[in-house]
């Protein structure tokens, strides 16, 4: 794990941005899962600047982790895919032929297709205060999944609340709740795990315990982040406010 | 993970031979880490074919990845290195300044030394039939560990018979009882994810059941191995006996 | 360069197989580009034990790096594929959908399919007794060349006798005189140098001082495989006959 | 070849810049040569505000590339280390331990020195108006050189104007004429060709036909920089001046 803590969420969006762009100044084919969400909206703002219009940088490939489609629209741009194109996509101009979406109806090929593909060069994510990234919730999510659909009928089980959830996604992201749907997929623990490299920043001090939890704590399917750190090129991204609930010790690690 | 079954142990013992070969043609420094015990003796012999006397090997350095050390001798060879010795690095005419010992006295450096020198491009590795990897026993491992040492005070709570384990150590390694230590040291789970690539071989009926319970079951610290298959370049060697309790499904799995 | 040499041509031949059937026990897709010829007989003798009829390499994928089309058949086999087949794909029994023709009729395709497909892992080259690699010939290839076509209106005015070369291959090939072409197509220098690896074999005496001339003499467009020394990962694989022309100094240089 | 044309001199630091920053922002160690001279000046200011105090770069090693040593001074800063700590490692508060000289006595080492600490991650050069890169000149560079040095004994049968051009260097830098030596030491073509990426900035219109010439032309000795095209991961960065020679066709290359 390279531990990288920036003064500020501005300075820490500037880092992300920076190392997104390095990973695309590439001779060949690269290919980028990102996240949507609130922690990146700073950082696609920088990004679209360095990137705009750059016809140098259409060999770069985007693919969603996940997504929660809208009720009966499964081969349909859903909540994650809107919100990329309302944070990113749009704003960056960026080609539809760069865009390669994961959606309801084709989950089961996505880690076929980003294999054959020669594999994800990098992950932007974001930690849920739950210790959850992409859709691995705890409770729901097992390390050793690969991409999955999480429906209603076995979610409710474990998690009573996963409806209100769903409901509360859909309406957040400017849908009406009539459209709220009843499942959603996700790249799996093992999915991401195979990509080369694996950016997460967490900002701000909301983020600042379930931080020092999973990745100085126990490596554990309730915080599902916490098996990130496995992974020989993980890097956490953190401004000073997520980094608060570390000691010395902790913040001088090597890697 | 990438699965090679072979038609029998000689055979899974010439495709372990042949991809630690392929692995030193390099032009840089190349860094291995390998195992002693029952499983790779065929292996180290038709290795010690291919690598004898061969000068343009010298750019390849050994690390063992765990260690016994005998009673007092923190600082020499313990039971690991002295089984290395006998079955590879003797025979094979390893030179002394490609031998990087991992002791009792300095496994406190090891992490760090082995990323100094551009981490480690391999690990060959065994299971045990309780699905410990290296020295990483089922309830003393934990998934957040690196290079640590594990002694029987902290451990006989845990495992009530650890002295015993370690005397049949000794004794096996063909050293006299009175020379069993009272602890060892292992490179920890996220040491060994950190490497670049990842070989377990396993061979015989004997470790059917533990094949098929560590990389098709769950991904658990009660067997340690199980977080093997979540590194992005890991490569599971069986012959049939040790994959016969694998269905089809499970044998034709993609990656 | 990393300098390999071999007591004779079995050992070489060995450690050619040895180092493809490594690259090939990948976690992804493996691009490798081979030779046809008589220098790698041997080596895929022993390469053909240890690949057929293994499910597990279904991921190869095997590119010819020229070739010289049969009269009037552009976009069939010519005389590079006809070779291979005889030597190592129907001896190995590689399935149709690995094998990735360049004809007299997709080669201006050829780099960009390549590049798509994530690059080549390894190209696998003898050399030609006049410092040919590849179709590449002494005055008719240059340095900054992709696939290129050579026809025998540009050919003949720089190498007057081309057509007798042309027909003197057909012939070798076993084909009839009037099956002989009038161009062949090649991966050209910078192609070549794309690749992520090279490894280049040359065994007996009658190869010795071309050896020594384009790896220990001046880079230069009139001995073609000069320029290969310059690649960050070049091999060269030599027998002690095709070595006997250096001396103490250049045997020991240290890449 | 990746080319990269940006609108103006002020965007193309830009992103050289992130480049730069994006390889530093690795989990493991990180060596990059960097180039000194006037096209930088702004990629340095840039990249200063980035990693100023950052303990978190702590692992990134630089190298220069080529050295003009003072009058009797071998051991000590000539003149490129002396402008790179003007230019950058002094704003940029560079701890002295992560810079790797390059100096008229050690050059013999550059290269074995650079290989055991696991190669070059990045070089960042500059072209001359005269093709070179690094301290390759025409007519006194040669493709198959490692790091060398070239004396005026040597130096001026080929460029009479030699001694002149030391001068030059020397009171450009801002020492005074009587500290102006007689040789330098460089990388060679061999050396740079080693490291994994290059990456090549040239901004302004007196740049214009050198890069035409350099990458759009022959691949010849006496420009120098026409050798890079052939590494498998050059960059070339130009603005829009720079490129202001190239027709469409030039402009669309693919890689």
């Amino acid at each position: 794990m390279k531990l990288i803590i920036e003064k500020n969420s501005e300075r820490a969006s500037q880092v992300a941005a920076d190392l997104l762009f390095g990973k695309m100044l590439s001779n060949r084919r690269v290919n980028l899962s990102i996240t949507a969400g609130a922690t990146p909206i700073c950082t696609y703002k920088i990004l679209t600047e360095k990137i705009k219009d750059r016809s140098y940088l259409d060999h770069v490939h985007y693919y969603n982790f996940d997504e929660i489609p809208l009720r009966g629209k499964d081969q349909e741009d859903g909540i994650t895919m809107s919100m990329l194109r309302k944070l990113f996509f749009d704003p960056a101009n960026i080609s539809e032929k760069q865009i390669e979406k994961l959606t309801g109806a084709n989950y089961q090929e996505q880690d076929e297709r980003i294999q054959k593909a020669g594999g994800l060069d990098l992950i932007f994510m974001g930690i849920g205060a739950d210790g959850h990234f992409c859709g691995n919730l705890p409770k729901l999510a097992h390390f050793d999944e690969w991409t999955v659909k999480k429906t209603a009928e076995d979610c409710v089980k474990i998690q009573p609340n996963f409806l209100d959830m769903m409901l509360a996604e859909t309406i957040n992201a400017g849908f009406s709740p009539e459209q709220s749907g009843d499942y959603y997929v996700t790249m799996g623990t093992k999915s991401v795990l195979q990509a080369k490299e694996l950016l997460m920043m967490a900002t701000g001090k909301a983020k600042a315990n379930i931080v020092k939890q999973a990745f100085w704590g126990k490596v554990t399917e309730d915080i599902p982040s916490s098996v990130l750190r496995l992974h020989p090129n993980f890097i956490l991204l953190l401004d000073e406010e997520a980094a608060c609930a570390l000691n010395d010790e902790e913040r001088n690690i090597l890697y």
